[in-house]
C-alpha cells in the first residue's frame, strides 16, 4: 500500500514531526508485521529520526547544518540552494522502518522528521507499507 | 523474525562491530534470500557500514565527528549531548541489508558498526529478518 | 532477483548517475510493486539521491566534502584515504527504493548516484529487486 502525504512548509529551514502520520498510515494499511519505506521525492529536503521530546535538538541540528554548509557560500549551482542539496544528501531521502504489532518500531525518544532546507514549499512524502 | 541485541558501551564515543551478530541472527532465522533491517532505537547512537580490518578507520571517523561537532560547543539543548544527536542523524539509525545465500551481502572490507556517541550506556539493536 | 553492475571510475572523486541502470534492472525483474535495495560493497564509495538536471549540484557536494574532510588531513589510517572512508559513512552504502508501476519511485529531479571517493577503481553495485 502506498500513501502520499502533502506538506506545506513555512520557513526556509524547518523540521516537521511525521511520526503520528506514519503511525496512521500503518494502521490504515492493516499490516501487522513488515516494513514501512518512507520516501521524500525532493532534492532539497530530507528525512531523519531524532529526539522529538525537546525541540532544541532539532534547532541545534539546523544550526549545525548552517555552520558546516552556510546558505550564502560560494557554490557553483546557480539557484542559490546548493546548501539545501548538500543537507538533503547528508541526511538522506529514503528511510526504512520496522513494523511490529501494527506499529512502527521506534525508541521512546525517537520521532521521524521531514526536514525542509529550501522552503517555504509544497512538499510530498510517500509511505509504502508492506508485510502481512 | 525480530531479534534484539543488548549492548553495553564503555566510553562516550565507541564503535562496536556487529557484523558477526547480524550474521548469527540471519542464520538463526533460516532465511536464505531476503532482507535484514537493522534499527537502533536511540537518538544519540547510530549505525554505519565501513572498514573492519584497520581500527584506525573508525578512529579517524570519530576524530572527524569531534572536529565538525565538538561536544562542548554552544548548543541550545540542555543535556550537553547535542553533538551526539547530530552525529546520530548524520549516520542514521536504520540500515537495510541484502540477504543472499543465507548471509548478509557485504563487501570484503565491510563491517556493520554500532556507533555510540553518548556512552557509556545500556543500548539495544533490533534486527528484523524477512524473506524466504 | 539480484543484479550486479560493474563500474569503472576515472577520477579520485566522481559521481555517476545510476538511475537508468536501476530502472533497467527493475524492468528486467518483472516486479511491478515492491522494493529495490541498492548496495555498494565498498568502504570508500557511497550512494546518494540528488538532482540529476544540473551537474553543478554534484560538483558542489564534492567541494563541500573536500572542505569538511580534506584528503591530505592528519588521519591515523595509513592508506591515505581516510577522507574517503568518512564520506562513505556520511552518505551511506545501502539505499532502499520504492517500486510502483514497475518503476522506481523518484521525484522529477531525483537521480541515484554512485559516489566514488577513492578512484579510479573497478567497482560494483548490487541491486536486489523484490515484490510481486
Amino acid at each position: 500500500m502506498l500513501i502520499t502525504l502533502d506538506i506545506l512548509t513555512q520557513r526556509r529551514s524547518q523540521m516537521i514531526d511525521l511520526t503520528e502520520k506514519i503511525r496512521q498510515a500503518i494502521r490504515q494499511s492493516g499490516i501487522f508485521t513488515g516494513q514501512a519505506l518512507v520516501h521524500v521525492p525532493h532534492t532539497t529536503a530530507a528525512l531523519t529520526i531524532n529526539e522529538n521530546a525537546d525541540p532544541d535538538v532539532m534547532h541545534d541540528l539546523q544550526e549545525f547544518f548552517t555552520r558546516i554548509a552556510p546558505p550564502g557560500d560560494t557554490y557553483r549551482h546557480r539557484e542559490g540552494n546548493s546548501d539545501a542539496h548538500i543537507k538533503s544528501s547528508l541526511l538522506g531521502v529514503t528511510l526504512p522502518l520496522i513494523i511490529t504489532g501494527g506499529e512502527p518500531l521506534l525508541g521512546t525518544w525517537q520521532g521521524v522528521f521531514f526536514c525542509e532546507f529550501d522552503g517555504p514549499r509544497q512538499r510530498q512524502v510517500h509511505i509504502q507499507v508492506s508485510g502481512s
